[in-house]
């Protein structure tokens, strides 16, 4: 299960938190991480992994959100506890369920040390993490709250292979669930046609058809209805077909 | 409860360790802090407090084990995995329960960096605990140690106060929530429509789409959304408007 998770750090200011970070991952028994333009990667990140050097050494570096969740099918940004974003919070047991349930690739996402992830961020995550922290004081650090996060993973883990093996192919379940990018297609799809009807005409419709669209997780073949029924309007009304 | 709940440190070498602890410790809204003849608290450690530089600063200065904890009914001290221990071995989840339990002082002690606690001290506890992590690579910082455990703490003592936060949220989220009629009005709507365009001529795509929808657990605003893109379309299409 492991493999299939990957932890994401935005904009890291703080080198030795990157090592903090994986030294964290490591004694959970977590490897894959993903550095988004960090500050730096330096000796104070080494360091500070102890032993777990390898995981910064192994880390990608990439530039953009985007880029580091392209391919995953399941991404959970750790948020504050956002009134706007109440339906879709999650606590870490929840989290560290529903990523042992899901089959696909799995993105979790630490925003920046002072200010977190951004709203453009924030709504292209499927579920949204929150420590329940002590409300006078819940400033944790970066690399604690992947401790936490790791954590509940590894014990989610734990119970799973405590309990039945599993019956069902991985691989049939991967193949059926969505990546990001399938749903940034059809985002973008469901923009330009109700653009061209009038009915979309600020950003706010969109972000709440992506939070809904999100949520629900969707499997391919819903995907596919869904984008049949936007070209099925686009021949109705005989608009030129957009290509997705 | 946590009042009544102690963190105690042995010997601690790295005066950092002790602010990194202190701060873990007040984001779960623990506050009792003793140190056991640490080797220094410095400025460092108020630098890696943060917020929490109240905790270091009104921490409890020991000498000894026997100290920290003489006034304590409930003793659990974190060690490896031993098996001369195992009978009293827990984790750190049986540890939140057992704690949020107990009625009295309650002393959760932490050993030294490298060395944990002596033979001497673990005979003194009633539990040992200790965390479940990769067995490749346990080496969890003493504060990481820390937070888990404070997060445990946290976690058992709002599940036992069931919290009353928890029950005007979903009071304020059943307001929103969608009634059934509503979904088969929308679902009715939704069939018409796609029946006229030609897309839907079986129940099998109807079925999917009430499995995806049903599934989201919809909000009104959500729903009031979905139903103004299927006016769009029919406005776009210039059908008459279907009643719902």
């Amino acid at each position: 299960m492991f493999d299939r998770v990957r932890i994401v750090l935005i904009e890291t200011s703080h080198s030795g938190n990157i090592g903090s970070s994986a030294r964290a991952m490591k004694t959970m028994g977590l490897s894959q991480l993903c550095l988004v333009s960090p500050k730096a990667v330096d000796e104070q990140s080494i360091a500070l992994a102890a032993g777990a050097a390898d995981i910064v050494k192994n880390a990608k570096i990439v530039s953009s959100f985007d880029e580091a969740v392209a391919d995953c099918s399941l991404v959970i940004g750790t948020s504050a506890r956002l009134r706007h974003l109440q339906s879709t919070l999650i606590e870490p047991r929840d989290c560290a369920e529903k990523v042992t349930k899901h089959q696909g690739k799995v993105a979790i996402v630490f925003g920046r040390e002072r200010v977190g992830l951004y709203n453009d961020e924030l709504i292209k995550c499927h579920y949204h993490l929150t420590i329940p922290a002590n409300p006078d004081y819940s400033s944790l650090n970066l690399a604690m709250a992947v401790q936490l996060i790791s954590y509940e993973l590894r014990m989610a883990n734990l119970m799973k292979n405590g309990n039945a093996a599993q019956t069902f192919s991985e691989k049939t379940i991967e193949s059926q669930s969505v990546t990001v990018q399938e749903m940034e297609y059809f985002f973008n799809h469901t923009e330009q046609l109700y653009q061209s009807l009038g009915f979309i005409q600020n950003q706010g419709v969109m972000q709440k058809l992506r939070r809904l669209y999100n949520r629900a997780n969707m499997e391919k073949n819903e995907l596919n209805i869904l984008r049949g029924m936007l070209s099925a309007v686009e021949k109705g009304l005989d608009l030129p077909k957009i290509d997705s």
